[in-house]
């Protein structure tokens, strides 16, 4: 271990109190993106994040991005950009880390045991609080590992960028073209050298572990309709052909309940699992009692773990997540709907391409509906589309992440891949064409998104610790792809 | 045509302008029996009816029902009934009418043209209306025949018994127990001979109608579950066996798109159509056309207008009616429900078995399932049922009645059933021991629970002259089961 490491890491405890008090602060400004009316409290969340890094005398800019498309009376909140130290330094490395500083919707009423946005830690360290975890806590990681590098007075390893958004939660309007145009020469993200992203989590509650993919989406919409309004099934039920009956069989043709996708030539592109791969799965911190208790039951497809990570991130999969237009409330209604919306979506993984799946999708669709021989009509169309993303975890950004993993955790960090998409991902490895690593600080059962969402108190101080680490690590790594 | 019924015809012309009166005070009673706050409204409209009947000298009264089921805190609205004259004659026959004075709800944010609740006749003299049709016209129909009848000073030709119910358009909350025990010898509805209920519609526009069967309905729900909550496919898609994959292929099971009934045994039952039946149809005023127009579009099942009338009214027919559970709101999630409830109801006819049916449901739906092998759970059950309904259309109070047709509208009147259920029918046959009959007074156009519902003015005046004259032909008919 690095010296200096050794005293930064010592600043961190020390100053532990003054970290939770930050984070505390973040927590009690309601930055939903989602809810039009707190637009307010998300532009005031990130002048609270601005303020913080200037503080620090970090060079920092609120980049407008413009009004929300569909909401035209909304304008976007900012893109809060940085650059620490102020001046580059051209003898280091420059690292492009992301972050998230708006929040998902949360209600005392929805569940919570403590009010959402108040901070509350309890006896074992369990700190609660809507965005504690996702994503405020590991954007002030970076506040934090500034402001200990200058109490303990150590050189700053690297040219840090910063790119934290305040619209994540509500599908990252406006920030693509923003990076994309901030990557171009001369411009703020030009000379990146690698990027890193805190917003994911790890795989259990006892390991860390660095993420080098994601499966990509392909979200579609099958929409059957025949009559001109909705029908009573006492006066047309067996005269008319009703769509619904239509739109099951077609559902029911994509998937059976082992998860194998029956859609013709949808496999031919996965990638083969070289033995390189499937050595990697057999150390993960990983049983299928996670996965029971994840999942509340034991419906899982496969009985063993090897094949469940691989059937949550390296496979395809496709979920029939319901239909729009037919009667679902609870209760009889006997209504024959006369248009119905079914809505699946497929996870897409190397090397499958999203133009093919779409092209196999609707030719499956259009055949099985065809072959109902049907007087109601049938169109299937893509709602949106997420590429998939893998990096090589052999790049120097992850060995330079696993050794600082190693140096606070004592543990070498499980590799994994992860099942949801993160698209900003493949923006910034696309704009920079530089490797991203995503390494996250908080767990799996911090319920993010979700009722008493919670950071715990050890991921948040080992967390500073980790992400000051890399910054070290990453500076020195030679540089072999 | 008896003399007497001639001037009950002037009498009735005469007064016309008092009758479309009396009909607008009652649509001004907005007496919605499903919202909890109009229950003063329906009782209301109940008081008003008595009070109708009270001056001309009807003997009536306001029976209460209990309180709502599941609703304590309410009162059910009364049922009205009623004895004209008030000595009961023993010389005549005794004819039971029924009705309901509760209407359906409405508002003019609907999509209504005119007030809903104020009676507005247009210069075709098409009287809109909620209620105009559904059931205040036919009802207070009968207070115009009394009425009539006493200005003209023509002898009343049958004792008559009113029944009217201010529930029907919530499910007729506690009138069947009331309807069986009033049935009983020395009770109110104790020596009835035949029973009349106006509260149904022409086939067509242009062309009465008697109808004499009615389907029943059997509805049905298939839960499956398996997950402890509900899932992010990004997690668990692929790794996990999804209820939607289970309920799609179980519910793509039970129905073709032609509307054949796929459940083994489920026609076993289902009555032959003989000489006598199938001569009926062909004269009876329908046409592709009027299918067409009504479905709002050309899916019907079938080419010809006999086996369109079959399917609609003597064989059964299954409708999906949806999914409660899964995603059913526009747009886009990638949610894995958890717990899904799919929807289905079987429109019975003569002669199947209502516990027959349920069995064969659920064998089949059981063995769908275990084809499946999934670790899901899968409950299917009976959310409710009534029986089908069919009476002789040879019996003289139908005889009776189409020679009131030939009399008020110059044309033998179609023979008709219908595809929807009115439970009610079946509880006054099976109390009273004897012959239903149901004569209605709209047309297929009156948009009875829809928005811009309306009575034409011709169907209102000639529908209260049809009421009187068949009280006169009912009160001769050779009494010929
Ligand atoms: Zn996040
Ligand atoms: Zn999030
Ligand atoms: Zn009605
Ligand atoms: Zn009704």
């Amino acid at each position: 271990m690095a010296p200096n490491l050794k005293s930064f890491f010592q600043n961190v405890d020390d100053n532990a109190e003054t970290f939770i008090e930050r984070l505390r602060k973040a927590v009690a400004i309601p930055s939903i993106s989602a809810e039009d009316e707190r637009r307010a409290d998300v532009v005031r969340m990130g002048m609270f994040l601005k303020g913080e890094l200037d503080r620090l005398g970090a060079s920092t800019e609120a980049r407008p991005l413009g009004k929300q498309p569909g909401k035209e009376h909304l304008e976007l909140p900012p893109a809060i950009i940085g650059r620490y130290p102020a001046k580059k330094d051209d003898s280091k490395r420059t690292i492009l880390v992301y972050g998230h500083y708006d929040v998902q919707p949360a209600n005392k009423s929805d569940g919570w045991e403590t009010e959402p946005f108040k901070l509350s830690v309890d006896d074992k360290g369990r700190m609660y609080g809507r965005g504690s975890t996702d994503d405020k806590g590991p954007v002030l990681g970076w506040v934090n590992v500034i402001e200990s590098h200058q109490k303990a007075e150590i050189d700053f390893p690297v040219n840090l960028l910063m790119c934290f958004e305040g619209m994540e939660e509500y599908g990252s309007e406006g920030l693509d073209d923003f990076i994309i145009a901030e990557c171009k020469p001369g411009k703020y993200f030009a000379d990146v050298d690698a990027t890193c992203i805190s917003d994911n989590y790890w795989l259990g509650t006892e390991k860390p572990c660095l993420t080098y993919g994601l499966r990509g989406c392909s979200y579609y919409s099958i929409q059957v309709s025949g009559p001109g309004q909705d029908l009573h099934s006492g006066v047309f039920g067996g005269t008319a052909q009703e769509p619904m009956t239509d739109l099951v069989r077609v559902m029911a043709s994509l998937v059976d309940g082992d998860g194998n996708i029956l859609i013709p030539g949808i496999m031919d592109d996965v990638a083969k699992v070289t033995p390189d791969e499937e050595s990697r799965y057999k150390d993960i911190a990983f049983t299928m009692d996670n996965l029971y208790e994840s999942l509340g039951s034991k419906t899982g497809i496969f009985p063993d773990k090897e094949r469940t990570l691989m059937g949550r991130w390296r496979y395809p999969s496709l979920s029939l997540h319901g239909v729009e237009g037919a009667f679902s409330a609870p209760g009889a209604k006997t209504v024959i709907p006369a248009k119905v919306i079914g809505k699946f979506s497929i996870r897409t993984v190397p090397d499958m391409k999203p133009e093919k799946v779409d092209e196999l999708v609707y030719a499956h669709v259009d055949k099985v509906f065809e072959s109902l021989k049907s007087k109601n009509t049938m169109k299937c169309h893509l709602q949106h589309s997420g590429k998939w993303w893998v990096a090589s975890p052999d790049h120097w950004n992850f060995t330079a992440a696993a050794k600082a993993v190693e140096d606070v955790w004592k543990v070498k960090p499980d590799l994994t891949r992860e099942g949801g998409s993160i698209p900003v991902t493949l923006t910034f490895e696309q704009a920079t064409g530089k490797n991203v690593l995503l390494l996250p600080m908080g767990s799996s059962t911090d319920a993010a998104h979700s009722v008493n969402e919670k950071l715990d108190r050890k991921n948040y101080i080992e967390g500073i610790k980790l992400l000051g680490a890399y910054l070290h690590y990453v500076a020195e790594e030679p540089m072999k792809e």
